[in-house]
């Protein structure tokens, strides 16, 4: 686990701290499946698709509507709203750097950026499209979209796998390199004030780095209980243990209460927090995990230290121009 | 009304119908009023606050939401959806171009783009936020939104007033120049079909031009009521007199079912149409409004010609940059 090829793992060892972790920097590139390789068409064929509300029932909800790209790649929201206002039980994920995930959801139930793009669209209570045949269909009666398919695929070329393709291939693109943090890992001392660096010394002093691991802080394929210790004074007010995680995929026991790392990248614009979405601010998220997850109960200043160094891993957010949608021909929401 | 500044003008007086209609190219900049002078920084504000969900109750609904820039500037559907669900009974007007209407809503009843972008964010069917106070509460307590007034108007400046100055300023900026009938406006009679030009003299011809006036082909200002003529065959299957316009806002007799005249600039582009959406093509549209406002039977070859110009008025889409929206510290929604 230990690296020695940045500055910044040789000042956490020589720290007070005796612990030793590797501080990475996030790669400005995502690795593409083999049957997926990203190009330039189909990223902007997937930038469309994204944005697009015509791949819900009503034409009113897209990707975007919950992953906003124009905020921290989420809606700010304890739970999302999908078509007639219907909202779930759990808090969308960011989708900037969800490349760098092994796996998707918060159950992790999907293993590809590909399998998550499909799960959306036909759950009635987000886009609501009775299957993908339907989708295909209206794609298939937007002409701009027959030929944006044909440009990223070749031939007649509209499905279920192509479109989920595409916007697996737009969402590798969301990467949001060079933070604070990243620049101190990469031997930049004055990128991080005095506070962060105490911040994120105690984070790998307390172990949160043992699960937030890698250059995402997502513990990459890492699925955890949550929570660990008791949940008694948390409980009543936050109701963690509703959702049973993985288990409500799978129906095992074994499963109960697991979830995936979620990234800790751009942590600062992803209010509110968890699962569910029950904690409104990162003090108050720090505090919970802390004693959740670590049995521990953090000072005031250990919080305020904690949080400063989570606000050194926002990244730099890549222009994005929005894309041309394509016209529908007559209309098919009532 | 005659113009003699264009090559088109002439060309339409040569032809075998005698009627002569100035036939305007759009401008490529829109008018601001005195006191919302257009500035960068007003640009790039409004550019935000319009992509902002969180001007919503819910943190779902935008001003792009049911006007959508990335489509013909509004959603394709009958009504819009607001927050929680709801729809009203009109079909959201486009934004692009709206700079060209000297009012605003189906019933006119904004005089400014100012006055319209102020109404939407607290009617409850659409953003549903209680006032205005509440929202610049919100806005207040986003420090991004705090830099970006004062960048764009000076000092503490977060208001309705200037909310709404940078939405407008924005809007001013969605203009779709260079059609194949601007080009066409201008000398280049290779920049339309035979169909097409058929089509734009038979457009003048049968009087379409005597309210759809101007380079936005939207009668500046001017209102007319709808429907004209008898509605009878219509009347079942579009419910078209079932809102009275203007008269729903002034309750005037003499105000029922008036309204704006709509812009026809990406008409193509903005099914469904007419002001409750009722009629879902461009084909259909052509042949009800010559019924009910001109008393005229089309041929279907007419209408074809006609419905071929209309495509000739969509525009060129300068490309939009996303904005970064500024993060909530915690969150509001529930």
């Amino acid at each position: 686990m230990i690296k020695f090829n940045s500055l910044l793992t040789a000042v956490a060892l020589a720290s007070s701290v005796s612990v030793a972790v590797a501080w990475d920097v996030l790669p400005t590139e995502a690795p593409a499946p083999m049957d997926n390789p990203t190009t330039p068409a189909k990223v902007e064929l997937g930038r469309m698709l994204y944005h697009d509300p015509r791949l819900s029932s009503t034409g009113t909800v897209s990707c975007s509507s919950c992953h906003n790209t124009m905020l921290g790649g989420e809606d700010n929201r304890p739970n999302s709203m999908g078509v007639n206002g219907q909202t779930g039980g759990r808090s969308a994920p960011t989708v900037w750097n969800a490349a760098f995930n092994k796996v998707q959801f918060w159950d992790g139930r999907a293993e590809s950026l590909e399998a998550q793009a499909a799960g959306p669209v036909t759950n009635p209570i987000e886009m609501g499209m009775k299957n993908w045949d339907e989708v295909v269909v209206r794609l298939n009666s937007i002409e701009g979209y027959q030929k944006a398919f044909a440009d990223a695929f070749g031939g007649n070329a509209i499905s279920k796998d192509t479109a989920t393709k595409a916007i697996a291939a737009y969402e590798r693109t969301l990467i949001t390199p060079n933070s604070p943090y990243d620049k101190y890992a990469s031997g930049d001392q004055s990128a991080m004030t005095d506070q962060q660096v105490r911040g994120m010394n105690k984070v790998a002093e307390l172990g949160c780095t043992g699960c937030h691991s890698g250059p995402a802080f997502n513990g990459p394929g890492m699925f955890q209980k949550f929570p660990v210790h008791g949940n008694g004074m948390y409980q009543a007010k936050y109701h963690f243990t509703k959702d049973l995680g993985l288990a409500e995929v799978t129906k095992k026991s074994g499963d109960e209460h697991l979830f995936k790392v979620p990234t800790l990248r751009n942590i600062a614009l992803t209010a509110p927090y968890f699962h569910n979405g029950a904690v409104k601010t990162l003090d108050e998220a720090v505090k919970v995990m802390a004693k959740l997850q670590l049995d521990k109960d953090l000072s005031k200043d250990e919080i305020t230290d904690i949080v400063a160094f989570l606000n050194a891993l926002t990244g730099e957010f890549p222009e994005q121009k929005m894309p041309r949608l394509p016209a529908t021909p007559g209309t098919t929401f009532n």
